[in-house]
């Protein structure tokens, strides 16, 4: 698979594992991942999911806008750059967001997420 | 310098070069170097330099809002994602945008931009 399929493959099943089984994501983390949350840095998978579930969204679901990826060096990273929204349960707007991860590799040909910075764009 | 203080050094240098001398950005980026602008990707610092300097913006300046950054591995290299507004000379409202660099360390201590992705936030 070439990187932009990669990118697009990891995208969809982010998004679409956050929106319907959150505890889930972790499975795409390892301790040495790291996630930027509203600047907020939390290291490790488990630290992670604790974040990523703990978060106040009963329901929701992400819709994308933009996907761009590139190379992150010469050992198979690829650096994904999403846009969005985030539309949440009982209302009415959604929210614009940004968000990238730096997926890398693993032996058995899947990738993991090293990092991954979220912000909110406010308006 | 820790990677805050280097990241915050390197956004500030990148937005008021683009702002005051947009053609200087062309030493801060390698022939490996990839920019994605508005989803065109571009490699390569002189056709990134080009891409910069054919934009349509006569004057503008960047307001930055947040700086997040992570390590992007164990060689020292920074992950940079910056939100921020552009005002355009001569109009009232300003752009919102999105963008995140990947900064390399070179021998000599200084870094270089390897990737670079840049989005407009449509409201």
């Amino acid at each position: 698979m070439d990187q932009d399929t990669v990118a697009k493959a990891f995208v969809d099943h982010y998004y679409q594992t956050f929106d319907s089984n959150r505890a889930a994501l972790g499975r795409l983390y390892q301790d040495a991942s790291m996630l930027t949350f509203e600047g907020a840095k939390i290291q490790g998978a488990p630290a992670i999911v604790a974040k990523l579930t703990s978060l106040p969204l009963q329901q929701c679901a992400h819709a994308i806008s933009t996907i761009d990826c590139q190379p992150s060096g010469p050992t198979g990273g690829i650096l994904v750059f999403v846009s969005g929204s985030l539309q949440l349960g009982g209302e009415q707007h959604s929210l614009k967001f940004s968000q990238m991860f730096h997926l890398i590799p693993m032996p058995q040909g899947s990738f993991y997420v090293l990092n991954d910075i979220f912000r909110l764009n406010y308006a």
